[in-house]
């Protein structure tokens, strides 16, 4: 199943994304909770409903009619791994992690599939990073390799949008992470059932249609159910939490020259099986 | 004015302190929202009220007889600036870094001033930081310093516990800042106005009694109001946000030899006209 957050003037609703409309959830299955992570807690003895209204229940909207906002508007967290797929530690100057190595981007810089992407005044160097985004389910504390799977709840395309300047200004890159904007997710949730195996899925990130980052989600170096397993040794995985696993690469940083993202550009993050999340870059003050 | 998060056994509350008593604010003022961000959200028009009921009200609850929550259960973000006092920069072996350094803790480490502290099999060091949380009221984006303590709603204790060896394992340190309970918060918030200057406050860490940290807010390399500014560059501050502006000198970490804590040990963190929290470790699977 599909599901997307969506706005259509009357603030943020939840919705099954069924070819190109949404059934409103609110009205198709009124039990439901209304938030995407509510319905996320709730999936185990809502899913026969919602399976029920998918396969019955007529679109309220048309997609291209309304806002998508971020699938889970704002995740309790948002963990984030860094060099993890071989060509991007190697454009990076960097040798591949001997642990695993996560930073965090703040719930507030949530953005939706379509939304534009800030460049502000504050940072002189604005890079795109195409990420496979697990969303987490039952989560859970101490979660075995073998549970990992079990405790996911879906998958959608992220851009773990960057600000080198602040990156690297610090050691620590969470500011350089966490601009409001930078961590657009969607265009909606499709459920681990519908994608299958996550390490097998092409991701792409174009800017202004020409192709930046190529590669398969089998070629991450600690997979999506080693980085489950690892988190939950420090931290409960709750649901609606969102892990961005890695960008492979082809980064603007690593461009020669270097290409930082200019207001008007355009920015495509697809994944196979997830679809695509598209954005123009706005300068901000 | 003094406000707290608490449960006596029907879930959280929040109210207003008053000596050593809780006036439910849900009973006190029907009209106020039921947590602690919806408060702060809409303070400007409840603080007529909420000082009426302070002055007025008896008290619903002794202090002694409920749990006290953090006073934000699930800030929307933790971020916290590290090597901020000269003398904790020099037991490091570090800097005094040019640039405010900033990583952050993981809303789901929030943890109670009085709940117990979890020591988990993964990791063999977990250490304290006393510090002083700001609590975020306005907020905003682009806050100029001079406009910076108008952002701010309160100040409270906080404990910035860390897992040392997961911290130093890889070069970002949010996994060793993240352990779930690892960010004691409270007793209370203290609003700002009733604080005065925070850069005039005695911070003090005592591990079973012994005296760790003992300095003072004025010695903050990069004060509130610059951290508040400089933060709101990147990202949107907003209400409930808890700021940890740094830690002074005195942890077990620097001590010859190094002193981790221990299951049974009791932490408290003090701060003048803040109050105090006080935990004990617990070993944790």
């Amino acid at each position: 199943m599909k599901l997307a957050t969506y706005d259509a003037g009357q603030g943020a609703r939840i919705a099954i994304v069924k070819d190109d409309g949404l059934i409103d959830i609110g009205r198709a299955v009124p039990e439901a909770p209304a938030t995407m992570i509510g319905l996320i807690a709730a999936w185990d003895h809502l899913a026969p409903a919602l399976k029920r209204a998918a396969a019955e229940a007529k679109a309220d909207h048309r997609i291209a009619d309304v806002r998508l906002l971020p699938p889970v508007p704002r995740p309790g967290k948002i963990m984030a791994i860094g060099l993890n797929y071989a060509d991007h530690i190697a454009e990076s100057g960097q040798k591949t992690p001997e642990h695993q190595l996560w930073f965090s981007k703040m719930p507030s810089s949530a953005n939706g599939a379509r939304d534009p992407i800030q460049i502000p005044a504050a940072t002189n160097f604005v890079d795109y990073e195409a990420e496979l985004v697990a969303i987490i389910g039952k989560g859970g504390r101490n979660i075995a390799k073998d549970g990992a799977a079990a405790a996911i709840f879906g998958y959608c395309c992220g851009n773990d949008v960057t600000a080198r300047d602040w990156q690297w200004r610090t050691p620590q890159w969470v500011l350089g992470k966490s601009f409001d904007t930078h961590a657009p997710m969607g265009p909606w949730i499709v459920t681990a059932d519908e994608v299958g195996d996550p390490h097998a899925l092409g991701i792409r990130c174009l800017v202004n249609g020409e192709t930046r980052q190529n590669s398969n989600t089998g070629h991450l170096v600690f997979n999506v159910f080693d980085q489950v397993a690892h988190l939950s040794l420090a931290m409960t995985l709750e649901p609606g939490d969102a892990i961005f696993t890695g960008t492979p690469g082809g980064v603007g940083m690593a461009m020669k020259p270097a290409a930082p993202l200019k207001a008007g550009d355009v920015v495509r993050v697809e994944i196979d099986k997830l679809g695509a999340i598209e954005a123009r870059m706005v300068a901000a003050p």
